[in-house]
């Protein structure tokens, strides 16, 4: 940490990889006003909830969702014992490399694919095989670690945030217990606040132990209009902020937008093919669509990254 | 809150409910070693997380779970709409005022009942109604507010823990819908730290607002070795207290226990008819068995409730 990010984090400017411009401003306004004491906006601490997707919101989710290359390996690894996955869908795609279908498949496919590979094991085994695999794979376009490929004014708008007393949530359609193990270390939200995607789980005894068993079951599907229902289940009050960037976060940002009382609600759009990627309506991941046209009709806040962000990654450590 | 109360909160005897005796030396002994730092018991602040059954543990579970009082209401009021009732179990239980049917068709019972009258609404119209019954429903036997019906010794480990910088959860069999709109009220446990069985829900727009529907599935039925599965979605990593009563509870005091380093594992035990309820291995409701046998193999603490408590509910307020 050099000396200026401090200062920053000190106050001086709590948002430094962030342009100025309307975008920062809506930001910068909306944590003053709830957070002002006689302020029509005011909001009493235990109510600053705020809300963040993960996959292309605090981390790159081209040229596939990161979870999905994990689950790659364990396919083709497994593929010998499996010769009907030739033929299955999504497995197939895996073996063909065939990213447009495995995107086709969604969160439902990736599930599908976990069940086939991930389950069986203990949530402490698979949580070691999580957090092992993390620690050294790397992103193909940035030759960079995964967990490097994190949006530094995304972590800049997480600090800032809890500084004023929010309590945050990572909101993914990717698997809880695949971004739970690492995300204190990367993001510094306690794992308990990562609600996502999950399998059921079965209680066990080995060897006087007591142990959960990953099973093939789907428990909870988080992505559209599975997030409110997982915001709901894991927090039970209404969010005042929220932050995505596709069609998967819709209903998170609908669920959050409700209610009375001051929101932040914003979408950030991925316009820089040549510091990350420019994607929208029509990627095979991260598709946005309608979550734009909602932020228009609805005056939500829309970052524009080659316009709003002056950062994209953070600087890697000597 | 009187003065002497105020004095205990800040130090001179945190529980003064609890007679002086081995089981209070335990638990006192527990909070010194793991919140000193040096001891070898020693737990860093975000680790220290303590668990509470509710039913029971926190309050009153005879002549019969307080949820199921509230859900005969319900049934009765409906049950001219359902004739299929008077022969169906668990429904004619409740027709026929039979509460060992009930207590015999368990959590399982409870969750059909509640899917059968408490669902189609909203969790919004839910929570209200839950909180409006509650605010006037009396105990037959004491003729006190159910939310006066509550542990005083159990309120002030509660507090205790809570100055000690734990971070406590209610770990309830019962609907976690139930529950949380008046546990931070009564308990002063937020609500996001109430984790119980529940519903499935539904995400919709109902005039042009977002709401989540309740349906009639069940999503995940909180007790026995349901409960580490709940912890372990909710919390994602080990507790290092768990407070219970029943055989319900047995497998998240195993949970709670397995692991390194220090524990403190407690079963009320209801041994006070005059005062409360004297019950154990026969009762229909509660029933504590197996988890008795395993605290005395185990060594885990047993709050005898005529010989540990001094007092057993607060003091009415004038």
């Amino acid at each position: 940490m050099t000396a200026g990010r401090r200062d920053n984090a000190r106050g001086a400017d709590p948002l430094p990889s962030w342009n100025e411009g309307a975008t920062k401003r809506a930001i910068t306004d909306f944590v003053k006003n709830v957070t002002t004491e006689g302020s029509a906006d005011y909001v009493r601490v235990p109510d600053r909830i705020a809300l963040f997707d993960n996959d292309g919101t605090l981390w790159v989710e081209q040229p596939m969702y990161t979870q999905m290359a994990f689950l790659l390996e364990d396919v083709r690894r497994l593929a010998p014992q499996h010769p009907e996955w030739k033929t299955t869908e999504p497995f197939k795609f895996v073996l063909e490399n065939d990213l447009a279908g495995l995107a086709s498949a969604g969160v439902q496919g990736l599930m599908e694919l976990l069940a086939a590979t991930q389950c069986g094991m203990t949530t402490e085994e698979f949580a070691k095989t999580a957090k092992d695999w993390i620690e050294t794979a790397r992103h193909p376009k940035f030759e960079r670690l995964y967990t490097q490929c994190i949006y530094q004014p995304m972590l800049e708008l997480l600090e800032y945030l809890q500084a004023n007393d929010f309590e945050v949530y990572i909101v993914t359609g990717g698997g809880m217990e695949f971004v739970r193990p690492w995300a204190e270390r990367v993001y510094g939200v306690p794992l308990r606040r990562v609600v996502g995607s999950s399998l059921k789980t079965r209680f066990e005894m080995r060897d006087d132990q007591p142990v959960l068993v990953r099973t093939s079951e789907i428990n909870l599907l988080n992505d559209g209009d599975g997030k409110p229902v997982g915001i709901h289940e894991f927090i039970g009050q209404q969010p005042i902020a929220a932050f995505g960037n596709s069609d998967g976060d819709l209903e998170m940002l609908q669920w959050t937008a409700s209610g009375a009382g001051a929101r932040l609600i914003l979408l950030v759009h991925h316009t820089d093919a040549e510091r990350e990627y420019a994607y929208d309506a029509h990627s095979p991941f991260g598709r946005l669509s309608k979550a734009l046209d909602e932020a228009k009709a609805r005056g939500w806040q829309v970052a524009d990254m080659k316009r709003d962000w002056n950062t994209i990654f953070p600087a890697l450590s000597q």
